[in-house]
């Protein structure tokens, strides 16, 4: 067996990214756009600067990626960060896969300026909740007992 | 009494900007950096594409501020929103200027064609969560009953 490398993906990654974006999808019985269509965006979004992926993988493909978005905030000089995405496929958890996502992509906020990561979890998703919170999440604000709510509202197309 | 108007702020209210949002962040002893800071990283904000601001005022000045930052997402075409910020003094609440601001930053997510606007709400700010479900906001997964929480983590700085 070959052990897994964490690395940062390029553009040239996006069709494997998007085949793994659809099974993690697909697993918690989650919308997703078709397969070229999600590796066209991600084509796009990757050659910018307003996101990186990480992915995990050794020679024979991928198995497991992290996707950050940057966006501005007033609030330091480098850009908050929001992991939006963080998989690894069903066989090989437990391995420590998703921790090495999570520490190499901390490495690229590092170098970014980033003083600050989100991350929205669903409520009854424990073991993601205990997992994170083992990577230094917290859901309290500080010195309070208080969760944070994520509140969200879809849009409609204009055309 | 003036009406007040809300309309789409460009970098030279950064510095009214700032002080409100100085303002907002007493109100709730919420840290903020001094007000020249956050002037000057506004003013870098708006003159770019991945923010944008709505102000409330009329001939007399700047009474409230809505922030508005923009994340690439794969899941459509437009970018993901944050409604980072909405603020309006405290004297003129209750007068339709939030519902306004609210509106108005609608207007400017149709023109960007983003499908999806998301807003973080402390879990004991009743008033809030009521503001914003209100105006169409959903802290439920769809077709369940369990809650979207926000994790996060403060990251070290690099030097």
């Amino acid at each position: 067996m070959h052990a897994y490398d964490a690395f940062l993906a390029g553009p040239e990654h996006s069709l494997n990214l998007a085949r793994l974006q659809a099974d993690f999808n697909r697993e918690f019985d989650s919308p997703c756009p078709p397969v070229v269509v999600v590796a066209r965006r991600l084509e796009v979004m990757l050659a910018g600067d307003q996101c990186f992926a990480i992915v995990a993988g050794n020679g024979h493909g991928l198995v497991g990626h992290a996707l950050v978005t940057l966006r501005p905030t007033f609030y330091f000089d480098g850009p908050l960060a929001v992991l939006d995405e963080l998989y690894v496929q069903p066989v090989l958890r437990g391995r420590g896969i998703g921790s090495a996502l999570i520490d190499r992509l901390l490495q690229g906020l590092a170098l970014r300026g980033s003083l600050e990561l989100h991350i929205n979890v669903d409520e009854d998703d424990t073991a993601t909740r205990r997992f994170y919170e083992h990577h230094g999440f917290d859901n309290n604000l500080p010195g309070s007992d208080w969760q944070m709510l994520l509140y969200y509202q879809e849009l409609p197309p204009t055309k």
